[in-house]
């Protein structure tokens, strides 16, 4: 990309997604969103590459530009951004390297094609349109209320420190009976563990499990100084039951 | 901080501090120090996020201005850096982004007045004065001789090859007969080990230990291209007993 | 380096060569010659720091200059970037920091003599000459067609997804019947496996191997979101033995 645009500054946002995991990607880069300076934003977690899926370029409607593998990796992204405007199929680009590997389309299609928006190109001009209709979005899990008031939500993603960052909001707890400073019982992989709901990892002593509002203001189940991922056996998509205790 | 400062040069020090490793980062960051360009030194380990421990700003009696939380992580810079000469705490600083999430002041917090100092803003107009001398300093741990005239000093830090960094340098080793070239005996974990005082990994066989002067000019222990914190059974805090051998 | 030259840009290849691992770093850096800007390319795999190894700043027939130290690792780009036309031993180079550790050559001496370059001051300059044919190359292993027309090749790298790149290119399938869109009996580790000679990983179902001319154009195998090495049993200079199946 340096390169290509030899004034580009480029912001390294992460290199830590486990590989092949699409949606950790997705989630990283909404949370990262609302963060980010006027910039084409590249992400490639691309586990079909060479294969039938496409390549894009988007417009979205606040003006923000996405290019990556059209496999849902962008689509949290350009919901927050306001939808997809403009799309086009980068798999022919004239902006791309030639040849175009099999396997390594970060680096001879998709930093090839952000470093000349960059510079100035724009999206139409990038490849073939495409409607925006067509283009590929993640189905995340969705939280429900149960009959016994319980909050029945999914754990979507884990991070470093092992947080398990859950699909509900702080408007998915209506009807439960949790409100801040409140004793809840955590079900998950078969048991139930008492947490607090709180705001801090500090509100508690090491080795007690929190539910908190996390910076992406998200639910999320923490252990202060542990791994509430592993001590809770949660993996991605877990069904994760919270009632008062 | 691109966004707030978008001519900022950005140096990215490490991200490889264990988490949660306070002392860990302080040592990387006081022996960083002395081959940093002047600038705004900001650094996260925050184990105490959300909780009662302060965030700060600092201006250091060389100038030096550092940011981050008040738990120590700071503590061996300034003292590198001749002590603090002004102090604030920017837990309400006019520079901090709104809202402020209880979980990661590294974002919300520490990197806009990071990057509001390095456009220029004053350390005295980024938060409320606080009093030095209230700061947070961390202990280390000190090496004495002996009566047998063994050198016992203790274990800092393991890097990611396994060196360990002991507590103790050159000028500890006055009066335990230990000098360049000589054979050591390392007491560590209840057992005991040959090592040479040299200069190099490779002045020895692979395999085999050497204790040196690592290039923090602290006193260290390796396994040439192995690990010495396994071998050694050492964690920081560990204490070591050195003698002639 | 941003000390010694403030308007210097550093594009960070990677630091994810495993410890010790000179030949995967000089592959890594071959790589990634032909996709680099005009730029002095600095390269630290150094495991003999302190030792006899040399410490050398190079300037190539096609004017790149390289600065690492002299065990093979800068030996692949050189040879791809035309050989070398002027090589300087650093070890006492005007550029280096005073003291120069034994341990950090990277801090102590490569960094300031790659940042005194890029700021224009010569290769002539930055040390004391020496014989280009005495630099210190990597010998690879080489792949050869076996009497019964299998291809023995061998593994020269492991990536970081398990994909294991194989020291033979196309041009040695050349006798052995394998073709593209060919099945493959994949002898490695005393087992033996089917796999398929194709493009892209996505052409197989998850969990099946293939075998695949990658993105530095070099045969390779993978499993499809899979760990190829891992599953072959392979390591670098292993052997495998292709045949159509």
């Amino acid at each position: 990309m340096v390169g290509i645009a030899p004034r580009l500054r480029i912001v390294d946002l992460t290199h830590g997604v486990p590989r092949h995991d699409v949606r950790r990607g997705a989630l990283v880069l909404r949370n990262a969103l609302p963060y980010l300076p006027a910039a084409v934003v590249l992400a490639v977690v691309d586990p079909q590459v060479g294969g039938e899926r496409r390549a894009v370029a988007l417009r979205c409607d606040d003006g923000r530009l996405l290019v990556g593998p059209d496999n849902g990796l962008l689509s949290l992204a350009w919901e927050r951004a306001g939808g997809v405007h403009v799309a086009v199929d980068v798999t022919r680009s004239p902006h791309r390297l030639d040849p175009v590997s099999a396997t390594f389309h970060g680096r001879d299609l998709f930093a090839p094609v952000a470093a000349a928006l960059a510079t100035g190109a724009t999206v139409e001009d990038a490849g073939e349109p495409i409607d925006p209709a067509t283009l590929t979005a993640l189905e995340l899990p969705r939280p429900r209320v149960e009959a016994d008031g319980a909050l029945a939500a999914h754990a979507v993603a884990v991070d470093g420190y092992g947080n398990v960052t859950l699909d509900a909001g702080h408007a998915d707890l209506a009807g439960t009976g949790l409100t801040l400073g409140a004793r809840v019982e955590v079900e998950a992989a078969g048991r139930t563990r008492r947490a607090r709901f709180t705001t801090a990892f500090a509100d508690v002593p090491p080795g007690e499990t929190i539910l908190y509002e996390d910076a992406s203001r998200s639910l999320a189940l923490a252990v202060n100084r542990g791994d509430a991922a592993a001590e809770l056996g949660l993996e991605p998509d877990a069904e994760v039951r919270l009632r008062p205790a």
